[in-house]
Parts: C-alpha cells; structure tokens; sequence
C-alpha cells in the first residue's frame, strides 16, 4: 500500500519507493538509514559521495573542528563502488531508470536498492544491492553488489574507500593514511583535537567475473580499486565487501583489530552474515514489537521509529549517550538531551531493561561532567549538559542559532537555564527502579546521582521568606520559545519529586543499606543538614496549582499575561521563513504560543491530575502550541488518549510516527542544520500506544491499564517486561487480555478501572470492557 | 569669548550666537529655553510654528494621545508674532540678515533677538525681541517685539495664538475654542484623554504706530489679529505681548483666571515686569550661584546647567515632577526618574532646601502610585515608578526603542526591573534629613516612604538557603543596556542602605514619637515581624565586595566574564548607526561595555571606600563606559577628584555641562525623540563642584571638605545652606576658606583631612593647605 507519495510499504515490515526523487535526498538518506547503536550508514547509493550526504557517523568519536560544535565524526565511506559500462557511468542521476525499488527492510535492518539502467549506447544493466549494520559484530557492514548487462560490455568497477566525507562543522581529520594492507585497503585518519585514530578497513569477494587486472588509485583522501573485465550478458556478477571500523577509542590497535574482524567475517558470505543479524532482530521484535491490526499505514510508521530507536541506541555500552539524531548525521552532536531519558528510555525499560540500566549508568559515568557544570556556574551537585556526549560537559554552546534579519549570533540558554535536565534524570532513575525493582542500582548508581542532583537543586533555588516557599528562577522548560522564566511548573513539580526520590532513598538506605549510605555520604562529602534542608525544600516547594475556576495550570509565572494569539498568527508576523521563533526576540517570545508540549508535559510524567484537569489544560494549551519541537505530538497524544480524545490522539500518533518518515520537520532553522532522525519521536511511538492508547502506569506495584483504541484500529497485541516478568498484552476494542509467560517466576496484579486481578504465571487473564 | 563656533558669552552670565544656523534648530530651541517650573518656552523664532518646534510645554498636563506615551501638552503658541513690510516676510530664514545676535541672558531668565533683515526690495527692517517666563506669576510669559524700518513701507503685523501645536505622540486636544474675550484674544483647548481645559490667553500694547485696524482671523486652530500701518523711518514700533496660561488642573475656571491675570500684567510694561523677574533670579542666584576665577567657558557652562536645573523644576508645587528633559519638549514625558532625586535635587537640598523638600513630598504623594506598581507586579510596598507624573503610576511603557533592522518593537525592562528607584528615593529623603536636620519631614512623610520602600525590598528579594544571603534577582541597575542582571552592586547597597535607615527611623520614633509610629503603623499595617524581618535582611543582604587583590567590585553577578571590549569596538559592529546598544540584543548586552556609570555612581553615594579601591574600580570601568547617558559623565568627574584625577575631573565635568552647550548626545535613539535638555546633568553640575572639585561630604555633622582645583580654576566661591546655617565657602589652590552668615545660630565644625575646626555665626576661617 502506498503511505504517502511514493513512499510503500506490502507488509508493514518494510518502507520502499518506486522512484527516485533527487529532492528526498536528504530524508530518505535519513530514514533508509543501517545501524547498530554504534554507527549509522545513510540510506544513499553506492557511488554518492560527500555531495549526496554520505555518512557513516561511528559513536564515540567526539571531536571539534571550529572551536565551536564537539560532535561524532564521519568516517571514511568504505562502501564506495562505482560502475562503468563501456565508459559510461551507470549512476541513478544519468541514464534511464526503470524497474525502480529502493527500501528498507525494518524486521532485519536491511537496505536495498534495484534498478535497471540505460545508457546513451542502448545497454541496458541491472543493478541489486543489499546491506546492513551488523549486530552480531557491531564494527562490520556487510554489502553486497550485483549486477547483469544486456549486451555483452567492458565493464569498470570502482570499489574502495572514499575519505572525503560530508562534516557539518569542520575537518576533523588532521590525518589521512592510505594503506593496503595484504588485499585490504585501509583509511586511517586522527582527528585534529583529540587525536583520536579512527580506522576504516575493506576487503571483497567477486563472483561471476575474473578481473584482468585490479589497479589500486590513491587520490587525495581516497583508495580504490579499479577492476576491469569483459561481461556477458546473462552473467551474474556479485561484489560483497565487508568493512570493518574501530577507532582508539574502541581499542589500543584499531587498525589490526578491524583487519581481523573483517578476515573472519568475509569467511563467510554475505548472505550467512545477514542470517546471523537476522535472528538478532527477530530476538528484538519479539521483545519489542507492537502489532496493530487494522491500520497497515499506522503499524509501519510505529515499527519505523521502534526500528529507529533501537539502532540510534549504543545498548552495547554504558557510557555512550543515545544522540538527538541518533547516528543518522552529525547534527545535534550525536549528544543525549532530556530526550534520552524521557523520551528513548521507556520502550527499553519496559521490553529490554538492560538497555535503560546502560543508558542510566552513562548518566552516572558522566556525573563529573555535571558536577563540573554545577560548580563553574556557581552551583553544588549535579547540573546534567544539556547536551551531553562522552563526559558529560556541556556541548551545548551559548550561541546556537543566528538571527537571519540581521546575521547576528543569538545567545541562548539552553545549556544554563534549561535544569530540567538533572531531575528528568532523576525521574527516569526512579522510573527504572520501579519497574525493574532493581535496588542495587538506586545503591550502587541511582543514589549517588539523585542525591547530587538534589544537592543541585538544593543550590539553584531561591527562597522567598515573603511567601515561605522556594521557588525556581530563570528557567527555560519543555517549551524553548520562552527563556528566562520563572516557576516554570514542569520544572518545579519534577524538582520537588526528585527532592522526595532522595529522602526514599536515604530513608531506605538508612534501613537496609547503611553502609553503602555511609560510604556515599562520605564519598560525596554529603551531610544531614542537607537531608534536612532537601525535606524542607521538598516541603515547601512552590508547585503552581490549577485555578479553582478554570482548572488551568499556568506554564510559568506571568505566561497568561502574554499576548494571546496562535502559531498560525505569528507565522505571518515572520519577516524571513528561516527566523527563529524564540528567545530574545523572536515572533513567540511575548505571546502563550509554546514550542512544545510543557504542562502538557508535565501531565505524561506524573499521574497526579484529574482528568478534569488534564482536560482543561489540554483545550487551553493544545491550540498554543506550534509542535516546533518533534518532542510535542507524542505528549498531545498520550493525554489525549487520556481524556477520551481518541481520534486526535491518533492524529497525533499519526503526526509524531511520520516526522520523519513523511519529512514534516524542518531541516535548517535559524541558519543551523538540525535534520536526521528524530530518535525521541521514535521513543515516544512506543509510548504513545503503551502509556496512551493502553494506558499502562505503575501504581503501587500493579500494573493498571486504560485502554482506547482509535477507531480503525481492531487490535493491539504487544510483550511487556515488569520486575523479571514477562507478559503479552493483547487489547480489542471488548477486551483486554493479559498472558503471563511461564518462565515468569511471580503473581502479578492487573489493574482495569476498579478491579484488580491477579495472574499467575503461565496464566492468561481476559477482562471484558 | 567664543564657547564654541557661533557660542560665546561676554561676562559668563549670557549665551548668544553671531549667525543663525538652520541645523541648530532643535539644540538652540532647548538651550534657549525660557521657564519657571510651571511652563517651559522654546527658544524659537516669533514667526516660527510647529514645524520648527516652537513649544509651550506646561506642567501637571499629563495627557495620553497614542494609547502608548502619557506626556505633557504642548500649549497653543500665544507668542506668535509675524511681520510683513511692504507685503514681504520678514523672517530669518529669507532675505539678507546682518547685526544677527541670539541667546540668553542666564542671570534674569531672559531670552533675546536681534537682527537686521533686508528684504527683495531693498528695505531693511532692524529687529529686536526679548521674553522671560514669569517667576512672578508662573502663569505668564511678557513678551517684546520692536523694529525699525530704513525706508517708509506698509507694515503688516500679525500677532495672536497658534494653535497647531508639535506634539510628539498624537494630538492631545480633541477641542479647539477660538475666542475673543473683550480685547484679549484667547484658545481654550480641552485634552482628549483627561478632559484637561488649557487656556491661553493673549492681550498687547502697541506703542510706535496707529494701526488703520485691527482684523481678526480665525484660522483653523488659529486666532490672530492682523494689524496694518505705514512706517516711517527711525521711528520705533514696539509690540509688548504678555501671554497667560491656566488649566483646570490649576484652577477651577481657568480662562477667568487666566484673563484676570493678564489684565493685571498688562497695567505694567515689560520692563517693569521684567525688573520683578530679575529681582527674583537674582535671589536664586544670590543663594545658588558659583564662581569660578580663571574659566570664563567653565564659568558659563555651569550657569547654563545651574539656570536649566532651575527652570525644570516646578518648585511650586509639592505635586509635580521634574522632567528628564524638564519642560524643554515632550520627550521624557515630562516625568520623574531616578534622576530627580540623584541628579536634580542636590543642588537644592544645600542651597533652597524648601525646593528639596517639595520633591520628595512629591514623591509622597504619589506613594499609592508606587503601592499599585508593587502590587501589579506582585510585590508588596512602594515599588515607585521609573518614569512617574502626577499620579505615580508607571508611566514608562514596555516598548519603547524599536529594532532599526528589524523594524520590530523592543521590550525593555525599565518599568518592571529598574528597581533602585525605590531605594534612590530613599536615599534621597534621608540626605534631605542630614542635610536639614528636618525630623518633622520624615516623621510625617519619610517614615512611611521608607517603610514602604522596605517593605518592597523585602517583597522582591529571594534568600539564597544555601548562601544563607538575601540576593536581588533580575535587575537593571544604572547602567541599562544589561537587563536582567542578578545583585547589581548599586542595587544592593542602596537596599541595604534603605533598610538600615528604615531601622533607624523606627527606633527614634520608638523613642521620640512613639503615637506616630503607632499611628503610622496601623495606617500601613505594619508589623513588628516586619521591621524584624528587615532587620534580618539590612544583615544577611550580599553585598559585592572589593576583589582582595583587583580591589574590582564587579557590577554585576557574572559581570567579568563577559567580551571584554571598549565602546568603539562596538560601534564598529553597528548595522546602523541608530541602532539601541542595549537588551536584548544590541552590541553591548554580552560585553562589560557600560552605558554609564554604575559602580562609580555607587561610589558618588556611599562614602564606604577607600580611595584605593575607589581609583582601582575608576581605571578598570572608566575606558569600559560609554556615557551613552547624560548621567554618566558627573558620576566619572566626581569620583575622579575625589580620588586626585583632577585634570581628568575637569573634563568630564566640561563633557558633563556642555551635552546640551553644545549638542553632544544625539537627539534620536531606536527610532524614539529624546533630544530636549538632559536637566539631570544640569543638576548634577552642581554636584561636581561642591561634592566633586570641593569635596563636600557630611561628616556626623561636619562640613567635610576635601578640595582639589583643576589646573586652570584660580577660585571657586560658592553658598552652602545647612541645618538653617548659611555659609559660604571659597576655595583657592592654598586655601579653604568659609564664612558662616551672620544670622547664623549656631556653631558649626568644618573638616578638612583630620583636622575639625569650630566656626561660629558671623566668622570666618581660613584653612591653609
């Protein structure tokens, strides 16, 4: 079925287009994206270069070129191959193209492309590729190139590794080594700042064909092979390379790493590695996948940003952050923000815990990196970056966008005013815990950084005698429009629940875990006056409260004294499409127009409010908001399904799952690139069926569910992991049914409305609407 | 002696000009101001209208046009006299002009013309005018017009009222009656907004010539006679006017009065009227004046600002502001801001002390003004307004600049965040005391200025728990391009300041005026909790301390860190010349580049510092201050004696006094008129002689001085009134010499270094250096 103008999926399992767009290449580079959670190769063809916006971003190799922007480096394109028929070029962009097919396999993360070419000579060529992001050796991309001609022809293939590589900001590589190595070619590169060695190595198998000759061609920061031969129509020829990259980050010897890594895999073809990382995805799926009856086009978009969520993620490692833009380009400095715990987190705790304990505890690695932030801005404890790559300092820099009426740089505050950072972190630890039970890591991780997290709050309030409540001062909350506010309340009620997370956790450690909080104490120097003044703070912490009348929560102090008008109003007042809308003075920054989703927000993080409530907030805020962040459907949709407001939640689903499958999102804003992937977005289709169309929480230990289901929809059917259990959830529009697999070792209680249920394991539960 | 091109003055108690100059047109209108504190009368040309800026402006007529600017009316121009000989103008900007002199006479408030024209047909006609505003009776302005013809000719005078007034944002009066009252001729005006009537009357005396007739024209919003005759040669025709303006904000029946008054006027001639007025400045003078010995051009340029100071105040009323621009035009909106008691009061407090004192009452009158703001805003007290008229409430809107490339409005924080008003007026009232010894004053106004004024500090302070400190948040302090600033050091030690005095004042009215205090508290529903309050945080209040090895005190939290660049690196980076420098954009906001003085004015206020760190700071902030504001150059001259840059003294103080001598500061700032007379640097002149050059300070109860002479002052020779004493104190380069008046009571001690010396009534002692 189509999805969208060229854009098709047959099984829900796969996205694919039958015709090439050349004004797509920048999204379908992004969507049709391989990955592993350590590198990203971009959905392009095989002999796009730089031009085309060929990336293989690799984790772990931040570096700044500018003296500006510290992101991960591209690395040289070892999938390079290009093909000459009788001296012409057989490329997408020349020639006349047919029998078009290019995708993307989400089930086994494999990408593809078929077409039949021809040239200016009448010969016609068929062109298959296929490759992937290996799983099973996460520094492998296996590929495969095949192709047949119509007429017998003197054929030219160029394969080998292009080092000329697209960077948003800067030259990274000081340093460019072409080697051969035994019958491998190698790029090795070391960046400029850091002098990180990052290395790239390439072998191949060539079927059908015997080369007369393979010429090595070093050009500048290339090496390539060039194979000649004569081919007959009919034959087959096949080209699998396989590319190895480490970097010395990985290793102590990239380069004789990836050489061995890669002898072994091409022991096997292309096809056995593709049977190995198939089974890994399987295994994913199973504990991952939603399955939507009903809605084909809702179900590929939903499996599109799962898929997405898990490649942008580095689960291999506890000290890698899950980038804005996950691995899909350089943007956003492949660095966590609050997305990572709020928004990519959920989907993993819920169906592969180990992942969110690996996410958490690169928050706990990178708590130095807080600390340093908190003091050198005058505050104690831990003041989380706002963009947050290997340590855990501040990426962010002060000037970020620039105001394109005048050229100047603006000055934003995301990296100093933004604090919601530290107790998002903070929720997200008690959020693993809860689900998990896992109580060793609250011990050995979670305490440490919630109590420094506390500390920092602690630190950054003020306290208003006059009113006997300590308050938050120039803040900027979810919504990014509106710096330099104050008692934004997002912020206020996640401080105030991070202050009473730390008085838990020292209380139940005081009990059970005395020494551990001895030692900690000590560790981190931390005293019981502070436990006293935290239970003070957590006391009278000024929380803003719906009016008694209208029921509405005020986003910040004085939001509705703000110009009331629409984001479709201030649309016409821009004097450039490019400007930005916030802060000091964009279109926004004196109107209620929000960004995002702010109180909203609030409202998908903690279930405190009435219905009534979220209600009246959601009429009010929902026609304020501008959705400028991809952070903001996805929230829109969960209390929607909250409310009853079914149908717009769906479009919300709808609206979040296809940001970047239907290239809603701008791509340049404010003079800045800031396209790729929207790795939170992705997160937050998992959550917008599970905690909104389900309705799952927590709540005291059972697990309750709310379930609506949009109209189209005639099923949901998804696996769920809670404290070592494991259960599938199958909703209809009559029934919620919950099995619970016989592995599991525990009773569990379901909660529906009213009614409790208990389900043994092994047992499946029915409860009848 | 020539001041600059085309300014001179003979005796240093005039300024004239020896050409007429089209481009002065704006400046010459301000410097030739004529006034009395009721009404301000521009130093125009009779014949002049709207279009050259002629304007009547007329206190306690706070009016609103544009929905945006309350500001003072412009009066119907009654002065308007035009000359036709022979059927040709004579005016200065057509025909041949020689024998052209124009200025004022400073020492009588006298404002004169004269010239010779020569018209197309070869007749010169020899004009002579002069004008002073009334100190008399503030109502009126007389006024003489006389000319001589060289050959005979048809004359043809028209003289009357000119309704078509400039007005800077929008026409104020939505009715225009034309009248002809028995042989006066009058416009009654009645405001739109407020519904202010506004009388001007008009009557003569025409001496020299019979006209055939006396026509009246009724023009739109015009009223004139016409008169014609034929002249002969060496005959004198003389036209004496006198003008006088009532409103209903004055005087129930304001155009009866005004008649009345006229009428009475009119019984004497001009000179008789004037020879009243002299008298009456002569006074001023006699109680005000300083001479300096050696500096002809010093000597003149400080006259000009002590004469301007005058004029601009309405020592009349004890209701009524002084203008920032006085009531030179409209700009400003002939509203009080922390200029009045900083920079115009001190000249009065300790030389007509009366006048004093009718400013601060001022600003208890508007005390509920003050109490509305701080509530608005959510505060407590008196938060007085940054721009305040008659009423106290905010007059200074939140756009006011505009951004020159964008085009767009700037919203800028002075109502809201400009909070050092509150406690300037404080300190205002309690130098006031010092300097009077007038306890009644603060028992019956002070206390509850002050107490209120607390009673808002302690409202918008937040106390830092972890700092155990009170600290103000989100500031701007005098120097205005950074908004949003955290404990400005002026800010802070003016509220510490505050709150010490509050203590002060409730303690001796504990003890000496116990029923005040009880009533006054229960009035303002005071509480013990809250003077304890205070108590707790005149102790715990931050106050920025002297770095131990800079000596710097940093103007702001997180000050230094910023671009440390010089004003004219700045002015470089303008994309237009007339672009606003400050928040939230313009080039100075993320640099130490200061508008004004700000720690130096700290200085000016609070003799706490040593010279050491007072010359450390001067070195450091003075190449950083841009002097964008005409209150910054007195605040640099002032501290520069004090710490023995005298040289560097004297020319800050010649900066200072010729801003508006001559045309310094430009008249348009982000799109907005600001020109007019800078009257805080007129007051401040005053200050940088006596507080400055002489060194005055008030020493328990001592006159201290501390004299420094700039190279080129041989004597300074000046009154001082104190405590109902009078002195007066000359100052050479080897000697202090002061002379206590004879009807002196008491005995007063004089400082100078270490030494006290007892003065008593009628003596004089002479202190060698």
């Amino acid at each position: 079925m189509e999805l969208k103008n060229n854009l098709y999926t047959e099984t829900g399992w796969e996205i694919f287009e039958r015709e090439y767009e050349d004004e797509q290449m920048v999204t379908t580079g992004s969507n049709y994206l391989i990955g592993n959670g350590y590198l990203g190769y971009r959905g392009t063809f095989a002999d796009w270069t730089a031009n085309e916006y060929v990336a293989c971003i690799v984790t772990d190799t931040y570096d700044m070129a500018d003296g500006k922007w510290r992101e991960l480096c591209n690395a040289p394109n070892g999938l390079y191959t290009r093909l000459e028929v009788d001296g012409e070029r057989v490329t997408i962009n020349k020639g006349e193209i047919s029998n078009y097919r290019r995708g993307l396999n989400l089930r086994e993360g494999l990408y593809s492309e078929e077409f039949t070419w021809k040239g200016n000579k009448g010969n016609k060529v068929h062109i298959e590729t296929a490759r992937f992001a290996s799983y099973h050796n996460l520094h492998l991309i296996p590929f495969r190139y095949s192709f047949t001609v119509e007429k017998e022809a003197e054929i030219t293939l160029v394969t080998g590794i292009d080092g000329v590589v697209w960077s948003l900001n800067g030259e990274h590589f000081k340093k460019y080594d072409l080697k051969k190595i035994d019958k491998y070619l190698a790029i090795e590169t070391v960046t400029g700042e850091r002098g990180i060695q990052l290395d790239v190595v390439e072998g191949y198998r060539l079927d059908g064909a015997t080369p007369r000759f393979e010429k090595i061609i070093k050009e500048d920061r290339k090496i390539l092979r060039e194979l000649k031969f004569k081919l007959s129509p009919g034959t087959r020829v096949v080209l699998e390379k396989v590319i190895s990259i480490y970097s010395s980050n990985d290793i102590k010897n990239p380069l004789d790493q990836a050489q061995k890594d890669l002898e072994k895999a091409l022991q096997s073809t292309f096809t056995e590695l593709r049977e190995k990382n198939r089974a890994n995805w399987i295994n994913f799926w199973n504990r991952t996948d939603i399955k939507i009856k009903g809605d084909l086009k809702g179900q590929t978009a939903l499996r599109f940003n799962l898929y997405h969520n898990r490649i942008a993620t580095p689960a291999h490692s506890d000290r890698l952050p899950i980038g804005a833009r996950g691995l899909s380009c350089q943007a956003y400095q492949g660095a966590a923000f609050w997305d990572q715990e709020i928004f990519n987190m959920p989907m993993f705790l819920y169906t592969s815990p180990e992942t969110a304990c690996n996410i958490l505890k690169y928050r706990y690695h990178t708590l130095d990196g807080a600390r340093k932030k908190a003091r050198k801005l005058g505050y104690r404890g831990a003041f989380y970056a706002w963009v947050s790559g290997k340590t855990g300092e501040e990426l962010c820099p002060s000037y970020f966008f620039k105001d394109v009426i005048s050229g100047r740089k603006i000055h934003n505050h995301f990296n100093d005013w933004q604090i919601h950072i530290s107790p998002d972190i903070a929720y997200a630890i008690w959020h693993y815990f809860q689900v998990t039970g896992d109580w060793n890591f609250i011990v050995n991780y979670g305490a440490e950084m919630i109590f420094e997290i506390s500390r920092f709050l602690y630190s950054h309030a003020y306290f208003k005698k006059d009113k006997n409540r300590f308050e938050f001062i120039r803040l900027l909350g979810p919504d990014e429009y509106h710096e330099n506010v104050d008692n934004n309340a997002f912020t206020n009620y996640q401080a105030k629940y991070t202050l009473e997370r730390a008085l838990d956790i020292y209380n139940k450690m005081k009990d059970e875990n005395k020494k551990e909080l001895e030692y900690l104490m000590e560790k981190i120097e931390l005293t019981e006056k502070e436990i006293e003044d935290w239970k003070e703070m957590a006391e009278l912490i000024y929380l803003p409260q719906p009016d008694e009348e209208t029921l509405l929560i005020e986003q910040f102090d004085g939001y509705f004294d703000l110009e009331d008008t629409r984001p479709d109003e201030l649309e016409k007042r821009l004097l450039d499409p490019g400007e930005y809308w916030g802060w000091p003075n964009g279109v926004a920054v004196e109107t209620q127009v929000t960004k995002q989703a702010d109180v909203i927000q609030l409202f998908c993080l903690h279930n405190i409010f009435s219905k009534g409530v979220m209600k009246a907030n959601y009429d009010y805020y929902e026609p304020r908001t501008q959705h400028g962040s991809s952070l903001s459907p996805s929230a829109y949709s969960i209390i929607a399904s909250q409310i009853g407001y079914v149908e717009e939640a769906y479009s919300y689903f709808i609206k979040s799952c296809t940001i970047d499958l239907y290239n809603t999102n701008k791509a340049v804003s404010g003079g800045t690139f800031i396209g790729g992937i929207h790795t939170a977005a992705c997160g937050a289709a998992w959550q917008m069926v599970v905690f909104g169309f389900a309705g799952l929480k927590i709540d005291n230990d059972n697990l309750s569910f709310n379930p609506v289901l949009p109209s189209k929809w005639d099923e949901i059917n998804f696996p769920l992991q809670y404290k070592n259990n494991r259960f599938n959830v199958v909703i209809t529009k009559s029934q919620l049914k919950v099995k619970s697999s016989e592995e599991n070792k525990e009773t569990q209680k379901i909660r529906y409305k009213d009614d409790l249920t208990e389900i043994r394991p092994g047992d499946e539960v029915i409860i009848p609407f």
